[in-house]
């Protein structure tokens, strides 16, 4: 088989709010290939990740996605690995590469398994799907009163694990965190799991993360998520150390594998958070997976849209017993929600792959229709890009 | 003052070959703020990058480049970097960001230094800009006798340091690789400085680079550049041991300056290059600079388009006598150089920034008129973007 289209689909909320929830838009891709078609997802800025595939070129090392990816053959997973590299080189010097082929890749994937009547996690080699604790993702309230309100709702769905971020956590007083941290735990229970995000908000200011050391392990949080910046891997491994019960999480902002590599080995996190939009894919997410595992690092999905996203981001570490934790968003914007026919059940506060073709989530064409944002590119008066509509896929 | 207008200018040779010749486009971005305007250069995908600027929000931290700026204070050097602080927050998952800002960043130093009547490099605490040796930066040619007649054109220019890369350096066989060398340092004779740029071609492959260690010593390169991966630092590091006279260059792809410290702490370089138009502007670019003077490295520009773009690479490190090198555009595209009314003359083989406000280099807008290409950005039928045309420039 050869790839002869790649479509994007931007679906996005009527209005979009400023807080930290990454479950407002989304951008779908749909490859097709020997008759038949993937769906992935990319979690990146839509318009920008559309520009990076349709850009003119630069120059031999500055080429748009669409170069290294129409026309290939894709007959077998290192049919998609030899893809990614060609991305590798061609888009060398374009930033947004990675996020625009992370959805590419994924669709791959679910093609590749749908042609071959397997699912994903098969194709990368495991035995069989292993069931994963979910986490209810959701962000801070904007008081103690709320949070309380959003955990104990988590209790009575039936999460066993929550992760509370963002919102004004980190910006405010110590005290206000501390406060924070205490309604989480008040509401979820002491036989629930807790983890908490900071969202980079101590980039500037490492000393402020160290002032919150004494309440997350009162309160006895698993992890503390992004203290700082992506790359900040001296400051992450201070923190680190000062910390015993508590672990640094990091790694949701890894566009390449190398680069959780890199913080794996030098930023003493416990656990690293992979996202398949962004990382380049299924393929790059795997390897990291294997990784953490011979470094006695905890792999976790990072997922907070849809659950094609959350198929994608399961597989690479589907088939590791080990890693028994799965990000779960909690509470998804409806598009995020209506964009696939299919979601993963939670059952007794777990969540499974299962044993379907490909990645096992069927997209809503309707609903994509719904939600969809019409973009096009024109430059020098010609047309360089104009969306797909859902009709044609159909 | 605070930022008035941003408008970008993407200028392209009618014709994008895909050798690696990064002169054949660019995005110039104009800033104006109270009653001034300043020039900069994005080193980046044009289409790309002015999709960062202005897509539709995905959440509070994927907003669009245009958010953290528009509006924003500007009466000094602490200003641009809290816009700078503010682009890394609003923008934190739009990939692309930085290389958006590059441009900008870079166009509020010039706009700075142009209300107070002072060069840039000045604004940065320099008491004078030093000379610098300007290496003639340019592709292999694609035979050993074309780089022979390159070669041997540079030393006729008066360039005493000829840096050759890419084109098929490191992708055939070790010995053609040893005769390419051997016709570069015959062309351009034993007493100037040779350096070589392997374009990232043993990314998969790191045993190839050892075996060109022998070539790289006996024809005396200072330095083998870009050997692998931007983040493949054990590789680097690996490599960089195997050497004796030849140092390990790198840098060019960051897109942060703490991407650039863990360079210089991890991957054993003896080079950082950095280019002001992707790392974020030419404020981080003289903390790498500083940060580099600590630890014994040493600091040179990565330029490959405009003087414009050459002007601000070489601020960051003007006063430094140490850094005495400057990569200097050699063989650059017509619009390259026709972008700029002044360029940065090369005297005894040197480069030295001017005492003119700003960066000291004034654009052609009639040049930019004959090159410029028009961009058109609608969503859901509502124009996003249009081109900013020159006329308005007047």
């Amino acid at each position: 088989m050869r790839v002869e289209s790649v479509d994007f689909f931007y679906v996005s909320m009527p209005v979009i709010t400023l807080e930290g929830d990454g479950s407002q838009d989304a951008l779908l891709v749909r490859v097709r290939a020997g008759g038949y078609e993937g769906w992935g997802e990319c979690e990146a800025s839509p318009l920008t990740s559309i520009a990076a595939f349709v850009t003119p070129p630069s120059h031999g090392a500055c080429q748009p996605v669409s170069a290294a990816v129409l026309g290939e053959r894709i007959d077998s997973p290192e049919d998609i690995s030899a893809i990614s590299t060609r991305v590798k080189r061609m888009s060398m010097d374009l930033l947004q590469a990675p996020h625009t082929f992370s959805g590419i890749e994924i669709a791959l994937w679910d093609l590749l398994g749908i042609a071959r009547g397997e699912p994903v996690w098969r194709l990368l080699g495991f035995d069989r799907p292993h069931a994963k604790t979910a986490y209810a993702s959701a962000l801070f309230g904007a008081d103690p009163q709320e949070t309380f309100r959003k955990g104990r709702a988590f209790a009575e769905r039936g999460f066993r694990a929550v992760k509370f971020g963002w919102g004004p956590f980190g910006a405010g007083t110590t005290a206000d965190d501390v406060e924070q941290l205490a309604a989480a735990r008040e509401a979820i229970g002491w036989g629930s799991r807790l983890f908490v995000d900071a969202g980079q908000i101590w980039a500037d200011d490492p000393a402020a993360a160290l002032s919150r050391v004494a309440a997350l392990e009162k309160m006895n949080a698993e992890w503390i998520e992004e203290p700082f910046g992506p790359l900040q891997f001296a400051e992450s491994a201070r923190l680190a150390g000062a910390l015993s019960t508590v672990g640094v999480a990091a790694g949701e902002a890894s566009h390449s594998e190398e680069m959780a590599y890199l913080l794996m080995e030098h930023a003493a996190v416990s656990f690293v958070q992979i996202d398949a939009g962004r990382i380049g894919g299924i393929g790059p997410s795997a390897r990291v997976a294997q990784r953490a595992l011979s470094r006695g690092v905890t792999y976790v999905n990072h997922t907070f849209t849809s659950h094609l996203a959350l198929a994608a981001s399961l597989a690479p570490y589907a088939g590791i017993a080990q890693f028994d934790l799965s990000e779960f968003p909690a509470e998804p914007k409806s598009v995020a929600h209506d964009i696939t026919a299919d979601h993963l059940p939670l059952v007794d506060g777990r969540v499974t792959l299962g044993d379907a073709p490909g990645l096992g989530i069927r997209v809503d064409l309707d609903a994509i229709g719904r939600y969809e944002r019409v973009v096009e590119i024109v430059i020098d008066g010609q047309p360089v890009y104009t969306s797909a509509s859902v009709e044609v896929a159909a």
